[in-house]
């Protein structure tokens, strides 16, 4: 395996231009670095003959790349990128320039309990390995995304309200069992705006990615890096109040905007609505199945029914609320919104936008985009593997940066 | 003056190590870069021969330190630091180390303009280098604090509320036309976060500042840098809404915590207090004067005027629910509370806290330390001098770090 340790501060500097660039002429590499030209190009040949990086025309599967490009060598090792959800768990294999080699999805419960879980996550790994032909011993790292805070140091879940069971479990110690490559645990919300970041190309320093779903979430890019907070439980802000007078949470208080504004909220305000006769299609629905989910909620909305969009605006406009208080503190350049409920209908966005524009200041708002977070195929799994790139052979330049003796 | 664009990037590392800790032997500065034992010594070889860093003990003003500490030359120039309060003008002078060489203050207005006011600053610069022998060449930046939101690429104000006419005078030219150095603009609650992450010798890597006066504000380092946002506007919390029932403020909206804690609030809080005749203290006082100010709030509070602590407790508890919601989204290690009102008692502190713990997620605030700022001598104009020191000297690192090609 690479002892990244060895590498130089200007060597991983390289290494780090490539990674978020997705390929560069020999050229624009020696002079992304502070380095003279010619100790540029001995530093380029040093990695290339290290097999760290590799012309990237030479690769069959590199398509149409210019034959001088640069990126990241294949022949470095590859990278694990695990994405559990809440009812699915996806294992790939990718290259270190995020290249897919190998990829499979499937159903899985994660009220299960872990041990199960990780059996098969295993399993799966193990049959990838094998389609591929690649050794244990060639994973470089391994990185899981779970739906539910982490503590990012220890890789342990902390007091996970959706994942009863999973608290004492050591997701590394179970994966070093069979793998000798560092593991990183990180919440979902958080992997998601690693991956944003990078098929961004790292151009975007402070943005945020809002994920709705049964819980509401937020990741946080700062200063072109993904930011946790002193305990990682950065970007929890779906226990942020929105209403002092609101209904209690969960978690005890009153009025989170989580309470008001998630899948299990909408989907209870659409039940209410079908009981009191505000829906005739949602009555019918109701009457059928015994219950109201936010899928049910968005083809009313879409279809035009007024009870149904009165929903989506009011959950819109909580979770509006909520982003102009993060609005005002942080001043981002980009709002992604995404998860299962953030595409009940294109009601829910514009009312999200329009509340945090009457609520914020207009000096935050002059410039903020609010949007979807781009679909991209395989996103967690990237997202995944994007951490265990920046946690091993970057991590230098990370501890660095963070650093300060 | 210096060329610090010509500073490497492993000298530079040394001058940042050495302008954070305050001073380290030979044996530590080598070993705080990543370079070879005979490449370190070298290099500090080099900044000594350029005086760029000294010895501290053959300064006479370097006090007790050990003789072979090294600290930043004094030989190298000095820097300017500026501090603008609504009601008074700080002018000083200090040594790359930020050792005062001198310090004036003086009241001023900042509602008379600022073509007077800068006026009067450039006399007081000019006299605190007459009296120190300095040279206008001899400045190596100017950090300049203001009580208003800034742009700070430009170093304009926008938008000021409380400083009318202050948004198309440039800081920057004004000073321009009697020094060749830098010149840097922020916000005074940037500028005392800053200040603060000096002091603490830089080991806290992600807390917030706030400052309770006429408005509310909040000062964020986050990875170690200030972190201003998109628009400069990041920390704007004055406005982020406690209330959705709550007065309308001024920006329009409705519960901002400005509107509903800061100074002026408090002020008319206590004033209706007097008048429905809850204080007897405050109704006398009242009587005397026409107004109540926060200090007479503040003195009957600590007198044990129950309606004064009920006043000074509710104010506590909006301050608390809006930092509530950033203690969710940010997860700090520290806030510190500062500004005019922060001192109204002790009671305002107490129930802040229990606001805070009690509406933020218990993950957020187990290690959650909320206290007032260590009033420190000079701290103003130290704030904004440690901001042209990075600006300027430090400037490369700095780029280095958020760029990203």
């Amino acid at each position: 395996m690479v002892d990244w340790q060895r590498l130089s501060d200007g060597e991983r500097a390289m290494l780090e231009r490539l990674f978020w660039s997705g390929g560069l002429s020999r050229g624009e590499l020696a002079s992304s670095v502070d380095f003279s030209k010619s100790k540029a190009n001995l530093a380029i040949s040093s990695l290339i003959a290290r097999e760290l990086i590799e012309e990237g025309g030479v690769q069959p599967s590199s398509g149409g790349r210019r034959a001088e490009v640069l990126r990241l060598s294949h022949r470095m090792g590859v990278l694990a990128g695990i994405d559990i959800g809440a009812t699915s768990v996806d294992v790939a294999l990718l290259a270190p320039d995020m290249t897919v080699l190998d990829h499979r999805s499937e159903p899985a419960e994660v009220r299960d309990g872990p041990a199960a879980l990780f059996a098969r996550v295993r399993d799966l790994l193990r049959e990838a390995r094998e389609r591929c032909g690649i050794g244990a011993a060639q994973l470089l790292g391994i990185g899981v995304g779970v739906p539910g805070p982490v503590a990012f140091d220890s890789g342990m879940l902390v007091n996970p309200p959706l994942l009863p069971g999973w608290e004492s479990f050591s997701i590394r110690d179970c994966l070093a069992e069979e793998y000798a490559a560092p593991v990183f645990v990180d919440n979902d919300v958080n992997i998601m705006a690693l991956g944003t970041h990078w098929r961004l190309r790292g151009q975007l320093q402070n943005f945020l990615v809002i994920k709705i779903g049964t819980g509401i979430g937020c990741g946080i890019i700062c200063h072109g890096m993904v930011y946790r907070g002193r305990d990682g439980s950065a970007g929890d802000v779906g226990h942020i109040c929105v209403d002092p007078q609101g209904p209690i949470c969960h978690c005890g208080n009153a009025g989170c905007v989580e309470a008001m504004a998630a899948g299990p909220a909408i989907a209870r305000m659409a039940e209410a609505a079908a009981r009191a006769g505000e829906s005739p299609r949602l009555m019918e629905l109701l009457k059928r199945n015994g219950a109201l989910t936010t899928v049910d909620l968005g083809n009313a909305s879409r279809a035009g029914d007024a009870a149904a969009n009165a929903i989506v605006q009011q959950a819109g406009a909580h979770i509006g609320r909520m982003l102009a208080a993060v609005v005002n503190f942080f001043n981002p350049s980009h709002i992604f919104i995404g998860g299962g409920v953030a595409r009940i209908g294109p009601l829910l966005l514009a009312s999200i936008r329009q509340s945090v524009y009457q609520r914020s200041l207009a000096l935050s708002t002059r410039h903020l985009n609010i949007q979807y977070v781009p679909e991209v195929e395989s996103a967690g799994v990237i997202g995944a593997a994007v951490m265990a790139v920046q946690e091993t052979m970057l991590a230098g330049a990370g501890r660095e940066r963070n650093g300060r003796s």
